[in-house]
Order: structure tokens, then C-alpha cells, then sequence
């Protein structure tokens, strides 16, 4: 199959001096073969009018829990402690595998949407993650969350290594699956040891939250005179690729060792702001060099996975938290909520730019809507002024999984329907009083 | 015109202890007469069904300055002086009457496809703002920005005058004529003098900018040993009903001022952060019983006019700050957006929340979206899940501006085409070099 799309304004990501050209995006089967310019030859056999529409890479979700979307709106404007002990917790003791792949699938929906073509997931049931990944077109990384300590929960690490085996390079390469302990403060060292031993042995990355509150900051000093972060470089999981959610609460030398082990940072404005743990430094981390990432975190803590909404946040935020307009331009900002998603999970030769051989995974925006009229400079349009309700189009690996705003790979109406009735049957099965 | 919109989910903005209910609304001609329920002996015209929707007040952008859409994505992550002086100025200099039209009627396009019905502008050329809000159907108070010392800008206070003679309560009662000097630092003390007894004399309120930026106030204490507040506190402003945008750097002294007095801020979080000006005290105000209400400040410092958008950084950026989940729930940040604007531009009864007797200003939203599903708490789905495009239908005084995704009252595409037009040739016969 032979695709070309025409009169394109197209942000490839490739080239920062020169972001926006202007011409055709040529496809064959899953890749790129033509960006800006059709190569010799090719005889398309479908060719699509792009004009006034604008082609970003698919936005990368470089952190979040999808199948929590089922929980989304239950519980609100509480005290950390007591949602998670009074809400979350109790509810997701409760979830099927069924809830699962519903919850997942919802979330699918709403990241096609919203213009967003991979995401990094940590969870549970994650088969049936796999299986919504593999469904509906998208590509994932996969890691299932594991809590655990010197004797309990050694059955996860056993679930990680099955699910590497049945999933890992599956749905056409679609799908990769790391190694997810969840936290310092939920693992034991011995269990982080293991963790560390499994990620070495399978030859994959580790996906963990580090330095999310100040309390989990101030407890690990207290017990073990180190931050998380120091924590973990002891342990020496850093010797292995890292992906860290969060690192809000960073002392001096936190920065340094991320910066030193290449640790990517994966960033959630929204879930840090909403759940009070604040601001991440992230003007100061890449002035360090530091590989930072996007993510919308769960939907229970945000409450979508808008990664448009994640993009305009890092821009704002960090200038209002150093007081200065410079300190995050637009192109920095789509470069993290892109190409520094794909180097995170290692699959910047795969997608994250649009770029000859690269996968055609991609993102066909409207541009003719009031908020984004009149047009000057397009990278600054893309992050302040646009909202996800203006993608259009979405192709993973040459395939539109959306198309003129109608979800091509499954039933979306269905999807939501099945995920509501699960979801309130969950509550009610779960809630006490 | 009797109309009766049914099976709806309605938040009034009445009863904070109550804020869903679900029935139905009947409208006669521009009033609410049924909120929830139905008058005994209603006969209506037509009969609307809105199951799977969610009818709200429309929204109030408190602070903005709409023809400033014009100037959108032109000029972004500079310096604040080198933007105003290099960019922003020279620009809006060359502005002509009819750039301001058509720059306000785009902008009136993305405000009523994004939830709101009523804008407090501060620009210039305001008869053609006038001549927007009479054609377009949407709410304003409008106040002429004038910038003056004790012998030049005096025409403007005449200006003023005269558009308060030819507009205020024109446009069946729509609008209304604020007077609005631009700041303290932009001001001299005898034109702030003139405007104040302008002010006493049209018996209308005043509409400025206070604090803004932190130059601002300690140039303000360097030269008059006083906060820009406790100065126009001095010269008598706040004996006359004050709204004051941005208030973002306060001293404690202010907070009791503003109290005192009775000012309402306008907050604009997006144009704080934007700006690198930073974040306003907003918990702090509300714990201390000042009202604040919700604007976008221009397009050119936002990049666009989205009140959901505000609304979520409302109640995102003030947990942030604070470091408390529970610092700005969800109903709050409803209210700043809703009925605290209806207050701060003294019109709290017509408009700013669903009640028997106000005014038909209402907003319909889609609910059959993945992310507004599975559904709990609306309020929390509003603030936290929702966005602009969820907007599906709008009212103002009974009559449809937008009805089921569809402008009624002029032609969008129109007004588009033109105001890219007159931006780009403003461009280019404004800009050096
Ligand atoms: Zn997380
Ligand atoms: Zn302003």
C-alpha cells in the first residue's frame, strides 16, 4: 500500500533551525518514504488532499496507568493519603481482567483522540493490555507494576518475565515491555535487586516513580540518609536504562546522577499539580542534559490523558515557576511530548520525528478553526493556542486508526458504553458504606 | 418564544450543596422561567431533547482584550519588554477600526465555541467592539483603555464618555461601559483623578490592571514608598466599584484592601505564567473573602481565549502552589469561572447561574465523549476532564448562538478568511526590517 498525502504543512521534529516545511508525506505499507518531497517514482496508490491541515509525529505518553480511566471523577479534591487508601486503593483491588482491557480500550480511545500514537504503561492484568494495544493499532511499552519485598510478590517478577515472552516485539514490533517496580518506598532493596537482576537478564529498561512527594523524599532521608534517586544509583539500577516518573522533589546531586546514568525523566504537570506534590525543575534539567519526557499520569489523577493539555502545561508552568517567558520555548515542548518520549523508550529509531525510514506514525491537524486563525508561526500555534479536538487524522505504522475524526480499528461507542457499565458495577462492588 | 430543553443534567451554580440536578429548562423569550422543572401550564414552541448533555451558565472571561486575536502566535517566548516595545506596540499602532472589528469577531467565534457568553474588554476602537457584541448576540461590559498623564490622553476620558452615551445598555441591555485606565505605572495620579470622578460621574465601574508584574510593584514602592494597590487605595479608586486584573504580587497590606474594599480580582493564569509573571495568591484571596473571577487576558499572551482551559489551571496551578489537594476544589473554580465574573461586572442578576428570572444564558455540553466517560462527580468532570470542544450549543438572552456545534448569528468561515487577511497586511505594513 502506497500512500500520499498532499499540500501538507508538516512539523517533522527532525530539524529545530527549520520546523516547519511545506509539501507531501509519501508512505509505503508501515514507513516513511517521502517527507516534504515524493521520492522518484513512487506511484501512490491512494493520494489524500492535506491542505489546511498541518502532520506532527503522534505525541508520546511517556507515563500513565491506563485502565485506570474507569476511576476517573470517582474522587476528587482529597488528601493524598485518604484517596488512595479510602478510593483508589479499595477499587482497584477490585478490578477484573475484563475492567482491564475496558479501562485500557476507553483510554485508547480518548489518546487517539487526542492526537497521542504511544504510550508507557504500568500496571496490572497487563495481558489484556496487550491485547488492546495489539486491537486497536496503537504502540505501547508495557510494564507490569510490581510491588513487593523479600518474600512477597516474587510471583510479579515471574508475571514480568511471561508477559516479556508472550508480548515483547509482538503486534508487529508494536509493542515492547519493560521492567516496572513501582517505587522506592513500595519495594523492598532486596526486591529492587531482583527487579534490576530481571531487567539485565530480558535486556530491557526499567519504568519507575522516583521523588514524587516531599514526604516520600523526607522519609527516605530520614531511614536511609539518602534521596530516592541516591537510593537507587546504590542499588545500581541506573547501570541499567532508567525511565523515572516524576522527580519533583530533587536535591543537587539527584540532578547530577540522573544527568550522569542518562536516567529519562518522565514528567506529569497535571498529576503532580493535582495531587499538591508541585513542580519539577524542568528548565534546570535540560539545561543539565537531562533526556526529559511527558505523561499524563492516570486518569484518576489528572482526570483525562489529554497530552495536548500536558504540552501547554510544561510550557506555562515553567515559565511561571522560574518568572521567566524564555525559560521553555513551544519547540522544546513539543520536542518533549515527542521525540524525547521515543528516546526514552528506546524507539527513537522507530517513530517520535517524521523522518525517512522511520515508522509512519503520525498526526493530521485541522487548522481551520477560529483559535488557531490567523496563522504566523505554527510551532507556537501547536502548543499555546491548539487543543486536541483539533487532530483530525491518526496513523500508527502507516494505518489510520482515526480518520476525519471517525475511530477506524473498533467500536468506540461500544468501548464507552461496556467501560461505564463496568466501571459503576466496580464502585458498587467495591465501596463500602 | 417559549422554549423547554429536556432530560438534561443542569448545574445552576445556585446550590453549592446540591450543584447537579436533572430535569429540564424552559425559557421564555430571554428569561429562565423552569429550572429542573416545568411551570404549571407551559406551552412551548419547541421542544429541544438534551439527553447525554449537561446545561451550565455560560462562562465569563472577566479580563481580556479581544482584538488582540490578531496579533495570536506573532510574537512568543521573548522577553516581556522586547516583546511589548519590538513586537506587540508597533503593531497594535497600526491597528485600523476595522482591524479591531474583525480582530474582536474572531474572537467572539472561538469565545462562544468555547463555553463563553459574556466578555469585560479593554481595548480600543470600542464602538466596533459594540457593533461586534450587537451582531453577534454575546454579553460585554467594555471599557476604553486609556493610558495618560496630566495633559495628554484627556480626549480619551471623552471617549469614554461618549461610548458610555452611544452603548451602555444598548444592544437590549448586552452591554454596558466600564471605564477603564490601563495601570498605575501607565497613568499619571491626576489622569487616575479624572477617571475616577468619570467613573463617579457615569456611575459605572472601573476596570484596570494592578500588580501585575514584580517590576511593577517595586518600581511602585521605590518611587511612592507603595504598592501599586495601596496607591490608587490613596486616591480614592476603591470608594467606586474596582475590578482589578492580574493582582499577582501582593503584600499582605493589599490582600486587606482588596477585601476591604470590595475589589474583585481578575485572575489569568495562563497570561501570568506566559508572561513569567508568575502565580496569583488565588486560596489566599478566597480565604479571605475577596471574589475573584476568570479571564484570558489577549490572545497574543495566552495564545487563545479558552475559558475551560482557565478554569482547569485554576484549580491545577493553585494545588501546585500550595502544595494541598484541597486547596481549590472543583465547584470553586466553577464558581470564579461562573457567577464571581457575573459579580465582579455587577450583573450577577442577569447572568452567571441558572435561576427562574435571570437571563437565557446557558451553555449545552456533548457528554458522549471517551473522555468525559465512565460518569461521577460532573462537577469534578467539568473542571478536570472536559474541554472547549465539549461545547455543543450556546445561549445568550434566550436566542442560540451556537446550536449543535454551528455558529447561528454570522458566518464563522467569513469572519475567519477576513481577520487572517487584515492580520497578515497589519503585519506587514506595522513590522521593521
Ligand atoms: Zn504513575
Ligand atoms: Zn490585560
Amino acid at each position: 500500500m502506497k500512500r500520499l498525502i498532499e499540500n501538507l504543512s508538516i512539523v517533522t521534529m527532525e530539524k529545530s533551525d527549520q520546523p516547519v516545511i511545506t509539501g507531501s508525506i509519501a508512505i509505503e505499507n508501515d514507513v516513511l518514504v517521502g517527507v516534504g518531497s515524493v521520492p522518484d517514482g513512487f506511484e501512490p496508490d491512494e493520494i489524500i488532499n492535506g491542505s489546511g491541515q498541518l502532520a506532527l509525529p503522534g505525541l508520546i505518553n511517556a507515563h500513565t496507568h491506563m485502565a485506570m480511566s474507569l476511576l476517573r471523577n470517582y474522587a476528587d479534591d482529597m488528601p493524598l493519603m485518604s484517596w488512595l487508601s479510602d478510593k483508589i486503593w479499595p477499587v482497584e483491588a477490585g478490578l477484573t481482567p475484563n475492567d482491564v482491557y475496558l479501562g485500557t480500550m476507553l483510554s485508547i480511545a480518548e489518546m487517539i483522540r487526542t492526537g497521542c500514537t504511544t504510550f508507557n504503561d504500568m500496571y496490572f492484568e497487563m495481558e489484556e493490555v496487550a491485547k488492546a494495544v495489539e486491537q486497536s493499532g496503537v504502540r505501547a511499552t508495557l510494564g507490569r507494576g510490581m510491588i513487593g519485598n523479600d518474600r512477597e510478590g516474587l510471583e510479579k517478577l515471574a508475571n514480568t518475565r511471561t508477559l516479556f515472552k508472550d508480548w515483547h516485539g509482538k503486534a508487529d514490533g508494536r509493542i515492547r515491555v519493560s521492567v516496572a517496580p513501582h517505587a522506592p518506598y513500595t519495594c523492598s532493596d532486596g526486591f529492587i535487586l531482583k527487579s534490576i537482576d530481571l531487567a539485565k537478564e530480558l535486556g530491557t529498561e526499567i519504568h519507575i516513580h522516583l521523588s514524587e512527594s516531599i514526604d516520600e523524599v523526607s522519609e527516605s532521608l530520614e531511614k536511609y540518609k539518602m534521596t530516592p534517586i541516591q537510593k537507587m544509583e546504590q542499588l545500581g539500577m541506573f547501570k541499567l536504562k532508567t525511565n523515572a516518573a516524576h522527580c519533583v522533589h530533587l536535591y543537587d546531586q539527584d540532578f547530577e546522577i540522573l544527568k550522569a546514568h542518562d536516567v529519562s525523566v518522565l514528567y506529569n504537570p497535571s498529576s503532580n499539580m493535582k495531587l499538591g506534590n508541585g513542580f519539577a525543575s524542568i528548565k534546570r534539567m535540560l539545561d543539565q542534559g537531562i533526556n526529559v519526557a511527558l505523561g499524563t499520569d492516570g486518569a484518576s489523577s489528572n482526570n483525562n490523558i489529554n497530552m495536548f493539555e500536558e504540552m501547554h502545561l510544561c510550557a506555562l508552568v515553567n515559565k511561571g515557576i522560574t518568572g521567566d517567558p524564555t525559560a521553555l520555548p513551544a519547540y522544546k515542548a513539543l520536542e518533549i511530548a515527542t521525540i524525547n518520549g521515543a528516546k526514552a523508550l528506546g524507539i527513537d529509531d522507530l517513530t517520535g520525528s517524521l523522518k525517512i525510514g522511520k515508522k509512519a506514525d503520525l498526526i493530521l491537524m485541522d487548522l481551520n478553526k477560529p483559535h488557531l486563525c490567523p496563522q504566523y508561526d505554527l510551532i507556537a500555534m501547536l502548543v499555546y493556542s491548539a487543543a486536541a479536538s483539533d487532530v483530525k487524522s491518526v496513523m500508527v505504522d502507516g494505518r489510520f486508526l482515526m480518520r476525519d475524526y471517525v475511530i477506524e480499528t473498533f467500536d468506540e461507542k461500544n468501548i464507552m458504553e461496556s467501560a461505564n457499565k463496568a466501571a459503576h458495577a466496580l464502585i458498587n462492588r467495591t465501596q463500602k458504606g
